[in-house]
């Protein structure tokens, strides 16, 4: 063993952590139990461990149970590769692929959940500790969590492979917490990456997290937490970043990737930020915020949003519609400034049909404040991406660029509903991009040129 | 050994890591000074070594003296939990409890300088080298310094566990140094955590640095640094970052929540930035510039000054009036650009009693421009939350959300000083809100509601 | 050796390492493909491996060849120091010197390409895979590339030691991926640092790559990455960032300073982001975007431009005059949003000689939106530096603070050229400073003061 309070899940001697790295692991969580018998009342502590996961397959097949502070769990590989693309390849080019799965230090999550099921039965690490003080401290470094296959979701829309469903979570967190820490992870064919509830000083930090039902959901209550410098991109069904009743959340520096029904979903959020993210997505419902979030800022942003380019998901969708807002704001005194923001969308594509998609709606909330956004809103032609050439990524890229002129699209920049008053709207649109009532909301039309 | 040129502490020959870890570490040092006796002319150098210390407890009796570059001390978990809660807990109440001391690789600083005296002295890690050139590369990683107890400060405002003093300090670079990385640590306990002078190219990234003191305090001059992604917060005497004499230093990303004397404050600095963080304050003073600080940046942050909630730090505070500016500026040809700023208070915290609170008070300078700012002003009922049940988590939690309807509070928006001039301010209050001289600065009211 | 799937350098038994690390590293790789038998179809992956270089000199003088996923490469130690300083020293001082060269875990690249030569040639790590999938998910963390020397690049306008050419390359990645990491590295005296074609989802994140000709330049196309919370600088011929074709990149948090002929240079690049980043230039053309550059977001950054301080490199510059735009757009709806933007300059640096230098410049292109820019222009006095001292660092940080008064220099702010149209400049300078057709273009003035 390379050190004291270091353990190699390869050279323990509980189990096999290739059939079953979970008996393994609470095996050696059990052992770091049995030797914390100081009672430190004057200075001595129960400074836990590192458990190291080499580059290598491990199949989990018994959940991991956390119930100790300090414990490290790290690999040597984020191992991320699309499954996506592979399982929309005929089975018969398999043979031909340099490789069929993720690696790097790779968990193989082979529990049997029900999609959609009991979330928790389906984690593959559970943390869960009752009494004072909160759990602090655990670190998540490094390693790949592979949720293997989506399965048939009952509802008929998409191939089993593509359902973003099989009731399986990464890291699932179901008490309070204390600066957790969750750093250069791979996280794949999940329908929960990770989820979190009453999280306090957490840092989810330069990870990769894609092809997953949901990214980041953080549940219950929370504050003062950091999501920063994240690859992500979540299902058609799911969120990228979901975040209830939190203050002081720090969502910066992220680029956020297709699908995710949103790329953030605030539920009650209130004195959060959301600054200096690249966001893209194909759907109406970018950024959501409901249930009355208050004092929220959204800037420096660059929101994309256009059609699906790739044939096996283009008959899916998150059902939203472009007059629910590309940005939808429920609640009072947050700030939207500064963001770029772009749509192209061929207009056989807009719901309903013949409808001006609103980019910035104010469903309800005084006291916002928007402004110096720039919306730039235009059409494309229709692309069609078909599967068989084993990757999307030159139909993406063609997606992403626009080097033709592309027509003007018409639309509403930014539309604050009746019965929302003292909203402020400046420079984010011109008199007659925007829909206000000057009564109650106060308005300065973005110039336009004198002829 | 795992490798050549790198030490496990828990393996080295000379003395006992976990009764004097600084003993050992400085025997290392020596040793890989011995080794480096090339005289490196055509190419070979003397490239240093990394230092591990695994998961423990280390008591620290001897301070390390670091003078080679490209060392690199790395541990296996940052090990922060909230000192300072358990320590407001009835001591009879701590054999219920999981776990009493911060833990990972964890360092206790048991050396016995005086509390505000020689901080040198007091330094855990203490890294000088002069002559040429300066002394580069060394890394801090993954660690805990834990400087174990608050003493008593003399000033009698405070129990000896709340006071912020105890004249330890984590690293303490006395030097001019270049292209030094400090990653991933705790900090908990020490009256200063990181001191640095003379700092170029300096990485602060991603560490956890609470319940200190002061967190980063850069000194002397410096250029060219960064300090990014970090949770942190100070105690209500110090910073959380401090910066003086300083050019091109960038702060962005990071979630700085209280307490902190400021949560940021330079001193003679120019041509920074301060982008994309989120601060949470209980007092005015959150962020301050003095001493002809110009040609700066801030923008797209959020801030936050609310009251104290927690009951055994309500009596304390920074001492700076509601008058000062929850942002204070002096210096010339600075941005304030699109930040969101919340002050929510009860009436009766206001100092002096019945003023009305000044948000950006430009106390002296020219040319400064604050533009498209946010201010939202509310008052709130008071609260108090006891030190019993061993967190204050709920209680911060219900101080960052507001679901209730708040009442506006009256407040300065911004405050030009006379003799200042030829600053602009743009659509960041309205004409009410706003006191400058039109005459010689330039201003424009966010609009109104027509009616 | 410490476990399975991890190989140490300086334990394998082919080759010498410290004589030929590439040879160590091929056969090393030639070892893990001989290993990947599994035919995986049922879940069992190619999982990869980590090669760890410790702390160490080693020379570089066989290519390494990658072309398997999941591959980690990682050391102990980033090991900058500035050898641009060092070499500039007269060489019988040499002795007198600490250190002569970078450390940390130090590959030296002794590859004899020729200067601006065939450039994957003079590459140390090679990255190519042909069929499909793309090559996945490697990584390169915290080791030292050094390209030892610059040589004669027969223009004559330089040194040797300061003409940033020698055709080294440090990481050349050939053909698309996927998922790479490149974290907490150091590259030094590279011709080229790293160059990557075709990217998606990459992450180059907390590096320090300072004194090569270019840093990173991400060609041909590529989509979804990340250049974030890097250390950089460029030479005066070559670009700190340079991409091609992208959409989707997010360039954010990252700290610039000189050289570099840019220090952003965008080529057909589209929806991509620059925002939080510090900037620090001795030339115009800082930020470029050419080739129909569209719809990308330039916000919150701070941008310096101020003159050579250091006599060794005064002579040399980018050849672009100050009628060129600090910031130079071509392109269609580009938004430029809330920067702060120094330019400080002795006017006998100015060039053409008398002209008024122009900050920002939109050369061609329709439906930009600058808004809420911040522009500071001050002449300064000439500074020279010799040498000599062993250190630029005094004078560096001379130029970045400015205590004194500096007197204004008049500048065009903003810069609309002709046959651009549909352009909207607000707030960004008075009426005088600003040039645009305001038939064609929208625009409003910062508002100055009344007298």
């Amino acid at each position: 063993m390379a050190s004291i309070n270091y353990y190699d899940v390869t050279e323990w001697n509980v189990g096999n952590p290739y059939e079953d790295i979970g008996e393994v692991i609470n095996s050696i969580i059990a052992d770091i139990k049995s030797r914390q018998t100081e009672t430190d009342f004057h200075g001595g502590g129960k400074p836990g461990a590192a458990i190291y996961i080499p580059a290598g397959d491990y199949h989990l097949r018994t959940q991991v149970v956390i119930d100790i502070s300090y414990l490290k769990i790290m690999g040597s590989g984020h191992g991320f590769i699309s499954s996506n693309i592979r399982f929309n390849i005929p089975e018969h080019e398999w043979a031909g692929l340099h490789e069929l799965w993720p690696g790097g230090s790779r968990i193989l999550v082979d529990l049997s959940p029900e999609a959609g099921g009991n979330e928790s039965a389906g984690a593959a690490f559970y943390v869960e500790r009752g009494g004072d003080p909160r759990i602090s401290s655990v670190e998540f470094e490094n390693f790949c969590i592979d949720g293997l296959h989506f399965v048939d979701d009952g509802l008929g829309k998409a191939d089993p492979e593509n359902t973003y469903a099989n009731g399986k979570t990464g890291i699932y967190i179901a008490s309070a917490q204390d600066s957790f820490r969750i750093t250069g992870m791979g996280f794949v064919y999940l329908e929960h990456g990770i989820t979190i509830y009453h999280a306090d000083a957490l840092s989810i930090h330069d990870n990769f997290i894609a092809e997953c039902g949901s990214c980041i959901e953080l549940r219950g209550a929370g504050q003062a937490s950091k999501i920063t410098d994240n690859l992500m991109g979540a299902g058609y069904k799911g969120y990228s970043i979901y975040a209830q009743n939190f203050g002081g959340l720090l969502v910066t520096a992220n680029n956020i990737f297709p699908r995710g029904t949103s790329s953030v979903h605030f539920d009650g959020v209130a004195r959060s930020s959301v600054t200096g993210n690249r966001f893209h997505s194909f759907y109406p419902g970018m950024l959501v915020f409901e249930e009355n979030c208050t004092e929220n800022l959204v800037s420096s942003n660059h929101f994309l949003r256009d059609h699906e380019p790739w044939a096996p998901m283009q008959a899916l969708d998150n059902g939203i519609d472009d007059l629910y807002g590309l940005l939808y704001i429920s609640g009072d005194h947050n700030s939207i400034i500064g963001n770029h923001i772009s749509e192209t969308i061929g207009k056989q594509y807009i719901k309903p049909s013949g409808a001006k998609p609103v980019i910035i709606r104010v469903a309800a909330g005084r006291g916002n404040y928007i402004s110096n956004n720039h919306i730039v809103a235009t059409t494309e032609a229709a692309k069609t991406q078909s599967a068989g050439d084993g990757s999307c990524f030159s139909a993406q890229v063609g997606a992403l660029l626009t080097t033709e002129e592309l027509a003007a699209l018409d639309v509403t920049a930014v539309l604050i509903e009746k019965e929302s008053v003292q909203n402020t709207v400046l420079d984010s649109g011109s008199e007659a991009q925007v829909v206000l009532d000057q009564k109650v909301n106060a308005f300065r039309g973005t110039p336009v040129p004198l002829q």
